[in-house]
């Protein structure tokens, strides 16, 4: 069963509980994360507590809750949503006030969901997927968790309206993530991914898979990629909390080897970080 | 008294009315306007309706309602509001569906709120205000009016927080707008604007304003203005619906001439625009 919590209470998810006038339905006022649940476990639950504090604190958002009370409300709301696949969805925004841009003198409000996680088919991981470039029209603040998501919202829906999977951002010539996903390629060996510069987001799941790599012996390289270097990439995926690791199997025209060594390697050292936990 | 649509029906402003997963709330997934009531008579609607239209069109989201529909909501709206001076607020966002990036095959939602218009007082006019020059860091597509606030709200507040009335944004050393406005500087009797390219709104009190000088004989020209051209301003002002023409009397420590005869010209021939529809 989906479960939602708002304004202190769980309610039904279709509920209606927000005013017109209020900052996150209007102004994109807020921050979010997404948790994945495995075997009724959250998963790495600490780094995204600590990425929602992080980004509320960088757009001066006070937080309403402590983490203890979010951990909590997590827990009931897992036990009533009886799901153990799952993905928690947190969002605090800067509360109910009439419209105004200047911050508002009220409490910012809390929302939850909780609902059956994104399953991906085995033959989706094995044949990997398609990825199509597409100029990063986003702001320079992409590492806060924002709920301004217009411009990655436009960005999938353009890649999946031409076939693929996902949208590969480019700034100025290099890549810089997907629009819900950050990305790697692997070249001679070596993994590659965007530096965690402000213009990404500083992934949690890319975080992993690098830690992974470190502790399997890869070496790993975080540098600006141009375009040539990453449709050149032996292999080539993208990662998320929901998507875990994906395969590229294509980015546009240009098809990447189907042979992944190295992908597959990372994909089930990260499905034991979280196999281990869930035990 | 405010006034409030949604759904369909003329409800409280303070309803609840919206669940948590919603676009706008979710993603800022949605275009807006405001649109000043003088005297009982909105002023430029149908350029505001082409722009929502515009911005609508660019996002790919369907208008739920047509523009005969809106106006006659608005209509009854301010009939039912009993304000004279007044501002309706618009919004329409992609809609209420479970959390996910790609568009969902529901009906766009349109809401509307009447209130009273913001006042600003003749010594303020008066006197001019203070502004804050800061980095511009919102996305490429300034042009499209969408409920992605978030820049513009921080821009603000830091601009309040430091004294200032409105933030000047600056985009690689040229200045392209305030965080709710557009920006104009007078410089040897010639009226300068930032060019009306993507990375601005096409504000319509500025379009007005523009008319405005031509019919006066002032000559208008668009062009990138750097910071120290903007700030070695004869005159300055920057436009809104709300605020017509506000006179900047300093960007941040610089003081511009007290003297604004061009500025006052411009805004005695604006407010007559509105004066005409009134009557």
């Amino acid at each position: 069963m989906e479960v939602a919590y708002y304004g202190g209470a769980f309610i039904d998810i279709h509920e209606k509980v927000i005013p017109i006038q209020e900052r996150g339905h209007q102004f994109g006022d807020g921050v979010y994360e997404v948790i994945r649940v495995y075997d009724g476990h959250p998963f790495m639950m600490e780094e995204h507590l600590d990425r929602l504090e992080m980004s509320a604190n960088e757009i001066l958002l006070k937080m309403p809750l402590t983490r203890t009370e979010i951990k909590e409300i997590a827990a009931e709301g897992l036990q009533r949503a009886g799901i153990k696949e799952a993905e928690i969805y947190i969002q605090v925004t800067r509360g109910i006030a009439a419209r105004n841009h200047l911050f508002p003198d009220v409490p910012a409000q809390f929302a939850m969901t909780i609902r059956q996680a994104k399953q991906f088919s085995p033959e989706k991981r094995q044949h990997g997927v398609s990825v199509t470039l597409l100029e990063d029209e986003r702001w320079a603040n992409c590492f806060i968790k924002s709920l301004n998501l217009l411009p990655n919202v436009i960005a999938k829906q353009k890649a999946v309206t031409n076939g693929h999977e996902e949208a590969v951002l480019v700034r100025q010539g290099f890549v810089t993530e997907g629009s819900s996903s950050n990305v790697f390629a692997i070249k001679d060996g070596i993994l590659y991914t965007t530096p965690a510069t402000k213009r990404i987001l500083h992934g949690i799941t890319r975080s992993a898979v690098i830690a992974c790599a470190e502790k399997l012996g890869i070496p790993v390289v975080e540098k600006e990629m141009d375009v040539d270097f990453f449709t050149s990439a032996d292999e080539a995926f993208f990662t998320s909390t929901s998507v875990e690791i994906m395969p590229i199997a294509k980015v546009d025209e240009k098809v990447l080897p189907a042979d992944r060594p190295i992908t597959n390697k990372l994909h089930k050292a990260y499905q034991a970080l979280y196999q281990a936990v869930a035990q």
